[in-house]
């Protein structure tokens, strides 16, 4: 489909919008076949604003396909265990596939303890170690939604992975760590850059792929990216009501043969991805 | 400690000999207050002579120190249900701590489905996919033996590996993914190459340390290391009777500020830390 590539600008919600009507039609089938219609919980705790915006794009995702979602809002002070005892409950629940536990969480609360809590067939986020391991080993299950969203687009676009140089910058457990298992289990050759690297440019200057989630306001600049390369950009940064990516897209699309822009990239791909998860949990317990 | 380096080989036997004093000392008195002696079961399939070889160093290892070893030995033609049923015997026995499935399996049993039957609490080998997520998060419980010795012997000779460029060869789930997230996990840039890779010295001459675990003789020549470069040589082949590794050790030797030989470079730290990681079950029980 390498011809599609709108002028090299990857349009995040063209995928996203075709993943979707793949699943509504998958999911109305379900539905039909067998009454079964997936379930996400999403479990958002106190009031953070961009917290609260990511949770209402998922619930309207899920409402576009057909999956149930309901939004469990808990307030700031709640207790660990009064947390851990409502994602037990949502371990029971015949109804719900998926569990998506909305970061960051209240200090007082541990995130990792909650996270462990969630059933590995639920984890449709895929940060349960359980699945960080099996992802690291090559057998993917869950995986995180960001990078499974990337390779969904890597595959959407034709772009082969093997042997290619690789160059994610961003070493966390969202997207930078899965982003290098997943692209090493597709043998690519995979170098990953952060805040302590010497010399970032002396690495992405030389990437057939880019993956960018830094969460620094343009920190890719042109010279710092091969002719051709594909560009990934999965940083936000929010500056006076504005979203800028952590590529400079006005000036590295000329040299890139594909490129996310920021917003409409990798963002829409990740919430896609959240759905096909879902889907997938619920078709498992058929 | 960094004066240590006798000319600049890395003597993994003096540093094991070392981890086993220690652990002597540790275990005699972990028997004194407490008549607890750590147990470590080895399960054999088959008469793989190499594997043999591999069990009966980890067994002469453990009577060093005084770990109770037991060794399990299995008939080529259990069936799987065998062999879990005695994985789950061993994960109930209070006198064992740590189990270790030595593999290669026979190609009629399900070597994953064994290894995530291990209890994690006894997973010394660290590759049970909860204990590799966790490595992968960041939360190093146990991790595959072969990487944690290298860190070991960084620590030992005080070697810095927070934004160093470090290039690992091979990325098996054994040595190159998990020494891959090792090192991310403390800060180092780290680059991944393997047998698709297109130009392998790009990369490995670019390495401040560098750790070659291919398992190809003599790959690593001394064109393709950098000047004053910490070297790691994971890889045996064995040739008419003697033991060669990944890495060009009479030539690189030259180069390295720090390099280890093989045998006894990887080896034998690879076996001090499967040591250490039976102590610690143990100490967790009492």
């Amino acid at each position: 489909m390498a011809g599609e590539a709108k002028q090299g600008i990857i349009d995040g919600r063209a995928i996203s919008k075709q993943i979707e009507a793949e699943l509504t039609e998958e999911i109305a089938s379900m539905k039909a076949d067998d009454g079964m219609v997936p379930g996400l919980a999403t479990i958002l705790v106190g009031q953070d604003p961009a917290s609260q915006l990511y949770v209402r794009l998922k619930h309207k995702a899920c409402d576009r396909v057909g999956i149930y979602a309901e939004d469990q809002k808990l307030d700031a002070s709640i207790t660990q265990k009064e947390l851990l005892d409502r994602i037990k409950n949502l371990n029971t629940r015949a109804d719900i596939h998926g569990i998506l536990l909305q970061l960051p969480l209240p200090q007082h609360l541990d995130a990792k303890k909650a996270m462990q809590a969630i059933d590995p067939a639920k984890d449709v986020d895929g940060f349960h170690p359980y699945n960080v391991g099996n992802l690291m080993i090559g057998d993917e299950g869950f995986v995180p939604c960001t990078p499974a969203g990337i390779i969904r687009a890597l595959e959407y676009y034709d772009v082969d992975i093997e042997g290619k140089d690789v160059v994610i910058v961003g070493h966390s457990n969202v997207v930078g760590k899965p982003m290098a298992a997943m692209l090493l289990n597709r043998n690519a050759t995979v170098a990953v850059c952060h805040v302590y690297t010497k010399d970032l440019k002396s690495y992405t200057a030389g990437a057939d792929i880019l993956v960018v989630a830094a969460g620094v306001k343009h920190l890719i600049k042109e010279d710092m990216v091969k002719k051709g390369a594909v560009v990934f950009d999965a940083g936000i940064t929010e500056e006076e009501g504005k979203i800028y990516g952590d590529v400079d897209f006005e000036n590295v699309v000329n040299k890139a043969s594909l490129i996310t822009p920021v917003p409409g990239g990798v963002g829409p791909m990740t919430i896609a991805t959240l759905l096909t998860h879902v889907t997938f949990a619920a078709k498992k317990i058929e």
